[in-house]
């Protein structure tokens, strides 16, 4: 029975997701996204975007991924996506220990294979990871879109910034990537995005 | 490009199960589980949880099975699993005619397989579904434990009524249904559940 309390030891400890808040702003409710939801949401979009990963993909594995690959977040908390370099360096290490300490919670098979999913994610080499990273690009644009702007009014984002990160969505799929770069240029049109900012204002 | 617009609005629809609220408590943080949150953990669990599934379960179908399951609730709310009879009816009458909605918004190959997952679901008769169905019943558990005695203390439910809902959880997993009966055995010893209810007390 040892094994089934060590499953059941993680499975209580991931509920503590569900109070991790994220950035992403929710048009309905209206308050912060946390990372459960988000992670949800995610492995439904994985469920229903399949046809757009580029073929051969596992789609199984993706749905996988993106169910753990905010796990983290239960120790080293959300990081918003245009934190500057230091930021990003000290939240890497932070979810390195995270990812230690919580896969480790599991049976030494299982720890490894979760914790193996992860890498990949955050590896970006394969192109399922390339698909889940894309996946969890897009998603908050369309929640900024329903919110009105979101976190781009928020924090004054311009339409530039954003299509830096939509690289990593036309990493994963030609056709999402190209659906995120006409929403970009949807949110500038409709005044929820500014365009980018003029030169001499850097 | 229609048929992206159409997932697209799907994945835009299905945001609002963030803001289903379920009678499970949360003991971190303090308030109700919402049904999205609640059906990553269920993913989380069909992932972690699969060796106890009876061998064969195809768990990529249970995942995403877990996943549907509680769209319907975005019209039609949560209801309590100790509902009476007539509330039941009325809520699978309500549950179907959300199916015939939300998943009518995909494109028509996907609505019918989406739609074939949410029956399959409902009518338990696979052992994928069955496997799922208690997934789905042994959740709240684990959060009444976690939670004092949540649910069960709040609308006084003994025993005896959480022990006649363990029986799904055995016909999806052996392994887990006797977990089930042993969690209801410490609940009751902790003093969080009331045992039976007396005779004389009917």
């Amino acid at each position: 029975m040892e094994r089934l309390d060590q499953q059941m030891r993680f499975v209580a400890e991931i509920g503590k997701l569900k109070s991790v808040l994220r950035q992403t702003m929710l048009a309905v409710p209206g308050r912060r996204e946390n990372s459960a939801e988000h992670s949800w949401h995610l492995a439904m979009m994985a469920v229903v975007l399949a046809e757009h990963a580029p073929s051969g993909t596992d789609i199984g594995r993706v749905i996988a991924m993106v169910l753990v690959h905010d796990l983290v977040e239960i120790d080293a908390g959300d990081l918003f996506l245009y934190a500057d370099d230091a930021q990003q360096a000290r939240q890497e290490e932070a979810e390195r220990a995270a990812a230690d300490r919580i896969f480790a919670l599991l049976p030494p098979d299982q720890a490894a294979s979760l914790r193996a999913l992860w890498d990949e994610f955050e590896e970006r080499r394969t192109r399922e990871a390339r698909f889940a990273r894309g996946l969890d690009r897009l998603q908050p644009m369309l929640a900024n879109l329903e919110a009105g702007g979101g976190t781009w009014r928020e924090h004054g984002i311009t339409a530039d910034l954003v299509l830096a990160k939509v690289r990593l969505i036309e990493e994963g799929s030609e056709s999402l990537g190209r659906y995120a770069r006409d929403l970009v240029a949807q949110a500038v049109r409709a005044g929820l995005l500014a365009p980018a900012a003029p030169d001499w204002a850097g």
